[in-house]
């Protein structure tokens, strides 16, 4: 029996920041499931700001082609199945995007396994904490920024999934950990999840402030903002500073010739810096091994993971716009169903 | 008996490009030499670009107080000695700056081995490519460029000392070397020591020049200059590309509120680089093996260096300002004595 489902579409390439215009949320009618394939209602999807690239196509992925259904990950149930890897009832992850159903035979679709995700590590753990935004946090602090017990490491969008997460590592690896957010209430919310200080970039003088609340410099700077809080954050780096290039959210709605950047190279010679982008799916091979262990975190409470959750999948492009407001706490998450 | 003496000092800190007016050769007259003394008659000093830093203050050593003596790195003879270290005739380096003559007691002076400097090793060689220039360039190359067979290099400055070693090095490793340099004279002379290929960058669009001599792509950007041929280098890196922050000569004359930076840290996401900067001191526990190996090289045949030598101390200050003009084709010297 064919299924009555929703899609969001990119309905046209976003110029500078994107707009209600440039998405539209289609009607489809999934067929009957062929054969090895299962149908799968979904839960949870996720709205990720990293995705901008792909509207544009000016990022290293092949840009969405218009009309495309837009890009997340999705927690769902399998609610038919003619693959015997998957039943009826399984809880399951994968790249489906903004949609209500999808029709997969199976491939990069996986099973939740319950005797992992109870208690306080719930299914949408999954795509945020265990999933790319925690995975990143994971990568990013350990392995570019390599964290060694003293050290002072500075976080921007701290209240962001990445940023939450890669702090909390950063205090277990015990540094002095101080976020970067954009109000009072997140840092707040920041300081709660053990942040030893964290300040509103909002008016901020950021240079000072920097300067402020890490007087004896900033070993580790672990970037999801760029443009002029990075080159504030570089000013303050000691020696040897590491500066992790994880995300760069004030720099994706611009246009190629619009970038801001960074001013003060010649501190990386001064300062001897040091900085590195990440691509998390580099580290593909050791995904199990970082989540099994971030889940241990989770399940012993010493990592706490916040999602911002909206009910309904007409407010997905909503959601998206609003993250380049600075809206969300914690993983931004739609609940379709 | 006292010795009638030169030296250059700083009249004035320079606001962007140094000017004659910022510089002053008065006369001196050094005392006779006392005990564990030395006296040393200047044959050559250097003339850095890396020493504009110490003139305004703004660079991580502290600046050069006005009326001081202008430091360099020089070689000379020894024309008096109170030190057992040293006999009357030998010859050595050290770091008295724009001087005729200088009193030293032996702190810091090395005497240059005649076994190791003959033929082709000249002892200019030990403050060029032996010295800070050539160690510049074999630690920044090898240690943060990690070139491997077939990698394509990239060298902005490329008949200066710094790139011109650096080019060579990375030809015996292996790799597709292209130069950037400021006319067609100083791409013959860098095609001449080996480079695959060259291109001025005067008038060029550096972003096309690029792609058109590295059509695949960049591994390894070793960058003297920054600011705008920085960025367009980083438009065309490779994934896992690496920048070498070696010098950024067209930034040491900004002030601080007109550097002039990078724009494109985006492609430090999408395309996983690494920017690190060198201070080769660092490295000092490893000199004398580089110094050795690279010795070896010279005397091989392997190795080139050129030096662009005036004449005179009363022409110290007019060299160093043209060096900010381009003008000069390898190591930049003053011939005193």
């Amino acid at each position: 029996m064919p299924t009555k489902a929703k899609r969001w579409v990119l309905a046209s390439r976003p110029e500078g920041k994107p707009t209600a215009e440039n998405f539209r949320l289609d009607d489809m009618t999934l067929p009957d499931i062929g054969e090895h394939e299962i149908l799968i209602r979904t839960e949870f999807h996720s709205v990720d700001p990293g995705m901008r690239g792909r509207l544009s196509g000016d990022s290293y992925t092949a840009a969405l082609p218009v009309g495309e259904t837009i890009d997340s990950a999705m927690v769902g149930v399998v609610e038919a199945s003619n693959n015997e890897k998957f039943k009826v009832g399984d809880r399951v992850t994968g790249g489906f995007g903004w949609v209500t159903h999808a029709v997969s035979n199976g491939r990069g679709v996986q099973v939740l396994a319950p005797e992992m995700f109870h208690g306080a590590l719930r299914p949408t753990a999954a795509i945020g904490v265990l999933g790319i935004p925690g995975l990143t946090s994971y990568f990013g602090l350990l392995e570019l920024g390599q964290p060694k017990e003293g050290d002072t490491v500075l976080i921007s969008s701290a209240a962001g999934p990445v940023g939450a997460t890669a702090g909390q590592i950063a205090k277990m690896k015990g540094c002095r950990v101080v976020g970067i957010a954009g109000s009072k209430e997140k840092c707040d919310y920041v300081k709660g999840l053990g942040f030893d200080a964290c300040f509103s970039y909002r008016g901020a003088d950021l240079r000072a402030a920097i300067k402020e609340h890490c007087p004896d410099g900033v070993d580790i700077y672990f970037d999801n903002v760029g443009a002029e809080m990075l080159d504030a954050a570089i000013l303050n780096m000691k020696e040897h500073g590491r500066i992790v290039v994880s995300g760069q959210v004030s720099e994706y709605n611009r246009a190629e010739d619009e970038l801001v950047g960074i001013r003060n190279v010649t501190r990386f010679i001064t300062h001897r810096l040091r900085m590195e982008g990440l691509v998390v799916f580099d580290y593909f091979k050791r995904f199990r091994e970082a989540q099994a262990e971030m889940a241990g975190w989770i399940h012993e409470g010493k990592l706490q993971y916040t999602e911002d959750v909206s009910e309904g999948i007409e407010g997905s492009a909503a959601a998206f716009i609003g993250l380049f407001e600075g809206e969300n706490l914690g993983r931004r998450l739609i609940e379709v169903s």
